[in-house]
């Protein structure tokens, strides 16, 4: 028997996306009417080698609303006290006989796939290492345009902040490259643009792009404006203009009426809190949907494995 | 739609706290016949800033026998790896998409207010800072009180203690100046007494207390103790006897045989462990109590909300 | 009424033992079928002084797979911010407040003991102590071995690592010796091998025992090796071979076809990972177990009491 895991963006096709946003609004409606699924029978393992209380919550609420029951810790480096850094793959062997999912906050880039190729349970990757992969994150972002905008071809997207090392923005990319019609702009200063593996992947599939030093005069065209992170610190060291990347109520103004602002969170200075009561501001949705998107995985895996 | 929340032991009237307290006896019923509610679709977070085991698996277990849900972190401050210092209003507006109702222990005075200012659920504040609120603690004490000496008003409580920066005391005091004939004794050395706001309340109220430098001839009168912690070492340094603050067996001794001991808890050696046999000794049952009065206010606000 | 506690391997008698691997049996047949039982209204706490994934995760997943509750710390040293070091035995009168039974980690050997004085809830010690008992891996390791070789009589058993200071090892051996014509080998080098008390207690039950400085010549006799934890390094330092204590494909074609190989786990380098797939690996199979003995102990405490 193999097992399904939830390991990278890529393994998603786009009968794969269909399927995971129709259960997505089923799983929408199931909350709203205060529901649970009947997944009691099922353990999932929280196992995060690295704190991160808003991804841990979140795919412990999505399993607790499909009736299901949570292992959770966030400090799996502190596995054992008696050896340092037990393996990987013996860790996994082990949680797998405690539950039915585990999911997987690794430290190191490919931590997700090391511990699939030996689990007897599904394996979701939370996260492996800052240039590794989070799928969840990018399908529950890709979820987010396609309910705010009741579609996901012909959309105008714009990255910005630093997108170098933007794990969300490389995934999200590569998931938006799937659709028709897609315009994207990446919005950073020179050294913090994205990497040229994302421009050449996004050429072979005829993708129109734009690199840009600034937001002035392109988030009056855009559907979608996902602001990340940026430190404004190293920018004024840089001498680079804080105002190029930010998103405040002057900027919000030259926005399109029916455009959305995303954000993977936690956010600094670059979104003003003044933005957060416009209709615009789809950030704290996000978040929402993310709940959504975690519970119609589990069940994917669940009904599949 | 206006959400209730639990910030403070002000907002408790005394309708509202025969409500509670009515509440209260029933889920005493509920818990000793083994049972549980139907909450099966709540989910009740604790987001802990500071850590406190006690506290955190107080609410966790009144909810668990409510039939519900729990989500935990008892290191919220550790809540993202990748900012520090997140404002309390973002996360709390993304923990709400995650659960019904948040326990929350922040850091600062103050943070609960902040916290409920932009919550969609309900927040329960556990604690926010050393001179903030802790109502639930207050509210436990209060139906100690009551549920031991059955009735609230006509009695005398003596307060013990460092009692200048005591959360605990001034919450129980403000909440037994609503009762009649109540007198209360405030016993501390100088510069540890109780700060004068809160006699100034109780000077409004009307309400009869007396500030003293020691337990000796007051303790014979009371038909509550509450004792609170008091640094033995500190009390050394400024030459101020210790025998005037702490219970040992010579101390039970002088006591009212219906009088009953009460602690927040943890103690220290302000009280020996031979008392703890006493039938007098309401510490423990204290903590019992604390399990019923949360589980009811969990109903009242699932019910109302 | 008395209660009942797990504290120590001494306390299992045979029939009780006989008991156990009935009710671990019935646990791994509901566990397939992938049924719960009807523990709903229980709520079992781990307490743990220092964190232990693995056993905090085993026993959390034991109580989940019984339909149960679980409470979870595994810091409970910072149980409380405002005082250092809480007594123990203030600490489970509290928990047991919110619990039906806790499993308890300590740090100090007879921490549990002195739980269970004053607990009103029953405790089970998952480890007192480096000195200390842990009866639930000494229990779960019986219980692999009567599991794997369909019998407990007539068994040889090899030991093998630093035993000097190994707490399975020693009630492994205290738990084997109730058999009948069992055959120990402990092997290690001089001053890392097993304490005389071990040995003095075999010698009273007629229990043959040989000591060994190395597995050569000896694992090919043996039915089960019990593999444990040794430092490569500090045997080098001693100019100690580390070939003599270690499992790997070399070791392996030595042994009888139907032996097994086990292990208390973390494991380091002492069983090479090239031995994982040989099925005569018996480790992780032997976590598998602890999963089914905790369920079967849980519902003995729980009926019992």
């Amino acid at each position: 028997m193999t097992i399904n895991h939830i390991i990278e963006s890529q393994q998603f096709t786009l009968p794969k996306l269909k399927e995971l946003f129709e259960r997505t609004e089923q799983m929408k409606k199931i909350v709203a009417r205060g529901g649970t699924m009947d997944y009691s029978n099922k353990i999932m393992a929280n196992l995060f080698y690295k704190p991160s209380t808003r991804t841990s919550f979140s795919f412990a609420s999505a399993m607790l609303r499909l009736g299901g029951k949570v292992l959770s810790t966030e400090h799996a480096s502190e596995f054992s006290s008696e050896i340092q850094g037990e393996m990987i793959e013996d860790t996994i062997r082990i949680i797998g006989n405690y539950c039915d999912a585990i999911v997987l906050r690794h430290i190191e880039e490919g931590g997700a796939k090391r511990a699939a190729a030996v689990s007897e349970v599904p394996i979701i990757n939370a996260g492996d290492g800052s240039g590794g992969q989070h799928p969840t994150q990018a399908l529950l972002d890709l979820y987010t345009i396609y309910n705010e905008c009741k579609t996901l071809d012909g959309l105008s997207v714009a990255f910005i902040g630093a997108l170098d090392n933007g794990r969300t923005v490389r995934s999200l990319a590569y998931l938006l490259a799937k659709y028709d019609r897609i315009k994207l702009y990446f919005i950073a200063p020179e050294e913090m643009q994205i990497k040229p593996d994302i421009l050449e992947y996004l050429d072979k599939r005829n993708i129109n792009y734009e690199l840009s030093l600034s937001s002035k005069g392109i988030l009056s065209k855009v559907d979608v404006v996902y602001q990340t992170r940026i430190d404004k610190e190293r920018l004024k060291k840089k001498n680079v203009n804080f105002e190029n990347y930010n998103i405040d109520t002057k900027v919000l103004q030259t926005m399109k009426y029916d455009a959305i602002i995303m954000h993977p969170l936690p956010r600094s200075v670059e979104i003003s809190s003044e933005v957060d009561n416009d209709p615009r501001a789809a950030y704290f949705r996000q978040t929402k949907n993310g709940l959504y998107v975690r519970m119609a995985l589990l069940t994917m895996l669940f009904d599949e494995n």
